[in-house]
């Protein structure tokens, strides 16, 4: 078994998303990180007796390293992957991808420069539920897709957050957060290229003004349309569909209701709320470690309920199984619980980096995911349809579309 | 208690829905009826002591008539009306109002001059649950309406049809019929006035071509905007969803599946289809009635899995119960089991004929519901937003709004 040598860049929220995987995947190695956080660092030192840096361009000298684990916030993405690049590591980036399609060109570029992959995850469309539905609609059985809705309702925006992650110009808000991962999930499933979208956004909370909830329909040149739906203002929440198995494949407690709410109140400044996010995180105060044992996940992450509608047949990916109604019969097909959270994205990494096999979250993938979140944005506030792979579309595949 | 003496035009399938009110709501009598179908004729004789004619003008004449139940296929609404009007019958039409705008003006003005008022229903919008959620709006608690998702999953476009009903110039298709209620019921709830719609139909069974399926976004002058998602295709039932109680408030059978397919697969040809639709409606020979003891239904009616998401709070539209997910807590508003399926359509009628009250679902409201609908075909077809009070609208009370 081939090893894979990570650095991480950035050891917050996502780190620790990603660290229960890192830890239980025998493929990986932690060998390195960056992080301007000090109390992150010192603990990364300790944990995993390897150096943690202040600053990117240390991390990636390192010659030990085979791939960086590019998990600052987003507008930190574009320059450490080519730094990361200019050092010939693989890249495992965070999504959003970027900020803009500007931004991914480059990285595509500098990637495909250095010839080192570049794989835009952890995103929710790495989750096996929805990468076995692609197999179930790949094989035919069931006839073209044509309807499919995804929608998703989380209290995302009371979450503690950095300033700059309500700040839409920055990056803030659902729609490049949350929509990069449903928007990413529906293209997988759609098989088509989107053509089209119209989208409406909502932005309701005057001491946190950006967005925090979208609709939006999604067209495909295969003849599918998609409904999104998202609200992340929400107090229902929708893992009440889904067996209350929350996106973490974790068993959710229904009864611990309204509880980011509650918190959020209490807090007095957008400086102790940053303070709030990060003690929560790696390193922070407030950071309680995954155990290796503990760890073990209920069932697959997901990003709330999805129905995929085919010619002959509905499909649901659920955490646990696929529900598959067809003409004349149901069934359940059962997914056996995952031994090692995310493991999708150790899978596709390690048959990039050893395999060389060309990965399905690439590059040129997710800024197709962006340019439909940004274009969203747009449809929302100029109130008329957006055409997808339109002018700026060097690294689209298909460039023949004109905007209105 | 004063008596509601109806004739009926049309002894189909909406009056075989209709007819467990009209047997259990004490204020109704059934006085007449008309309908080219001699069975279904000479049951109604046989069932009421009444006289049932072959044409609604007999049927109109009847000086012991207060208002005539219109239940004839679409496209006679519009002129059964007429003739109610003019001989100064009151008039409850079923939805869609008519096909076109055209018709329902015409309506809305023979029922002005006629003095008689015009109650379009039996609608999901007349469902208690909806009421007691619009209720629970109006009381300001939970602040402004801000986003609506609704969706339907059933096997619509399977079930037994008259070949009009697969036309959609003829009034045929999920729009015509299902957007009917569905956007009736997204329009009493966000409380605005609706300002545009962008929609995507589904079209896909050759041998049914007519619209089973849709997605919409609504728009409403208050800021709030809608999702509306109708599959008629699917293989998927969303009663799943409402603890299988079903549209007309039964307990479901979740193991009785796919029937509806199962059973048109055997049928050979349009004739023999519309014959099997007749068969099993009121007068046929596959009809069972409605005993008066068994017909109590277990809770209210509803159309699909709605959330309203408002300010301060979710509301979740149930047939049971109303869900409220509050800022700091969660409750469960039960509603106490109907003893009479839909009398809320024989409440609102009987308040405008005896009482003098202004009913909701008159033919200005429902004529607005009906321009959405068309509104939505035009959006898929051309792809764009339309806008709606628009041109046409002589009975809209806002008018100074221009499609683009
Ligand atoms: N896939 C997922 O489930 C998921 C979940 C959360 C966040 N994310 C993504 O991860 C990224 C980070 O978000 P987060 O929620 O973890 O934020 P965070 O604030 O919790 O973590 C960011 C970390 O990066 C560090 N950092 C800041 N500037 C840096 C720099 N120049 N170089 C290196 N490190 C730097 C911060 O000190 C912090 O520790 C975002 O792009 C976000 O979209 C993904
Ligand atoms: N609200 C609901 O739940 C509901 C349910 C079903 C139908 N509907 C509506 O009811 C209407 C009828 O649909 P249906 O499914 O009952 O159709 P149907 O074919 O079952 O019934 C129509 C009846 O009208 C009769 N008829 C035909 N021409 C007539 C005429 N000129 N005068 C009088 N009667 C005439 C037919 O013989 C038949 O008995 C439609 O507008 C439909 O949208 C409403």
């Amino acid at each position: 078994m081939d090893t894979l040598r990570l650095g991480v860049a950035g050891l917050g929220r996502a780190f620790s998303l990603m660290l229960p995987t890192f830890l239980a995947d025998a493929r990986v190695r932690l060998v390195g990180a960056c992080d301007p956080r000090a109390t992150a660092r010192a603990q990364f030192e300790a944990d995993f007796d390897a150096p943690a840096f202040d600053d990117i361009e240390a991390l990636a000298r390192m010659p030990e390293i085979d791939a960086i684990y590019i998990a600052s916030p987003h507008q930190f993405h574009a320059a450490h992957t080519r730094i990361a690049a200019r050092h010939g590591k693989h890249v495992l980036v965070e999504k959003p991808m970027a900020l803009s399609l500007e931004e991914c060109d480059a990285m595509i570029d500098a990637c495909r420069a250095a010839n080192v992959h570049l794989i835009v995850g952890h995103c929710h469309s790495f989750d096996t539920p929805y990468l076995r539905t692609r197999e179930l609609i790949a094989s035919g059985e069931y006839g073209d897709v044509k309807m499919i809705q995804a929608l998703n309702y989380t209290d995302y925006l009371f979450r503690p957050r950095r300033p700059e992650e309500l700040k839409t110009e920055e990056g803030g808000g659902a729609v490049f957060s949350q929509a990069a991962h449903q928007v990413d999930i529906v293209r997988l499933l759609a098989g088509g290229r989107a053509t089209r979208i119209r989208a409406a956004v909502g932005n309701w909370d005057a001491a946190r003004p950006t967005e925090g909830a979208y609709t939006a329909t999604l067209w495909f040149d295969n003849g599918a349309f998609a409904t999104l739906a998202y609200n992340g203002y929400a107090h229902f929440d929708s893992d009440e569909w889904t067996g209350w198995i929350g996106e973490m494949g974790q068993t959710r407690n229904a009864d611990d209701y309204g509880s980011a709410r509650r918190k959020l109140s209490r807090v007095e400044s957008k400086e102790e709320e940053a303070r709030l996010k990060a003690a929560g995180t790696y390193g922070g105060e407030a950071y309680t470690a995954p155990s290796r044992g503990q760890s073990e996940p209920r069932a697959y992450q997901h990003f709330g309920p999805l129905i995929v509608s085919c010619e002959r047949g509905d499909l649901r990916p659920l955490p646990d199984a696929i529900l598959v109604y067809g003409d004349e019969r149901r069934a359940r097909i059962e997914l056996d619980a995952p031994h090692v959270p995310r493991a999708e994205v150790i899978d596709e990494l390690s048959a990039a980096v050893h395999g060389g096999i060309a990965p399905l979250h690439d590059g040129v993938w997710a800024r197709g995911t962006l340019e439909i979140c940004i274009a969203m944005l747009h449809s929302s506030a100029q109130q008329r349809d957006v055409l997808i792979g339109g002018e700026h579309s060097k690294h689209s595949k298909h460039s023949n579309n004109r905007d209105h």
